[in-house]
């Protein structure tokens, strides 16, 4: 499934860090402490639009976002996800999964654009990402 | 495929405008100027979540949004598609696509809170729906 040719944008590798492996896509957890924030990154060379992957790697994305999704809820308490592929800054295909709570510090606006993001505190950040993989292999990568 | 129960949310129906109906979802221009922006509402009562729809559902949406940015990108030329179901101001589960050039209004930030839409001239409006309805029926709602 892996794409020859794939090397992670520099951007994203600075900006999040590797929870797991998905059957497509790398999932990882972005590194800001405001919001619950995941992003899969497909390992698919040069890919830029989710509708420009073949149709089988499109379907296998949207599974990956509901168990993206599942993982944040099973962890804390949301009031709404929010599911993004923008990539005007990085162009290199990536989704966002972001589980938002009304008072978080961008709601109800987008998390993108809503200033700098804030690191975690590294042994926090492990604590998060340890409690990823935990979980990671519990949800099943199918919609039902 | 229509629940029974569905009813158009009254800020969605004021901010955009019907061009299709598609197997799940309805499909609107945003009654915006400043980008070319489509909006897919899934004729489902009480959804808000993607990820909370049937799985044939989702994938059905999926195809929608294959179909929008299809619609899009054949009636001029783009940098970047962005795709987004967020919902934190409107529940009503709905999934924009736009459109994104390089020299927008918003770029390379996303649209959602760039500041109030700018309304088309009923004319313009018109003529855009008219050429949208009439490309729609062309593009297959498959992905490949």
């Amino acid at each position: 499934m892996n794409s020859p040719g794939f090397v992670l944008d520099a951007r994203l590798a600075a900006d999040s860090v590797l929870v797991a492996e998905g059957p497509l896509s790398q999932l990882r957890l972005m590194d800001d402490a405001r919001f619950p924030w995941l992003v899969l990154v497909p390992r698919v060379a040069d890919a830029s639009e989710w509708i420009d992957l073949p149709g089988g790697q499109q379907r296998l994305l949207l599974a990956e976002v509901n168990q993206a999704a599942a993982l944040l809820r099973g962890l804390q308490a949301c009031d709404k996800l929010n599911i993004g592929a923008l990539g005007n800054i990085v162009r290199q295909l990536h989704v966002h999964v972001i589980a938002r709570r009304e008072n978080d510090e961008a709601w109800p606006g987008p998390v993108w654009g809503s200033g700098p993001a804030r690191r975690f505190d590294p042994e926090e950040r492990e604590r998060r990402v340890h409690a990823l993989r935990a979980a990671f292999g519990r949800i099943d990568v199918s919609p039902t």
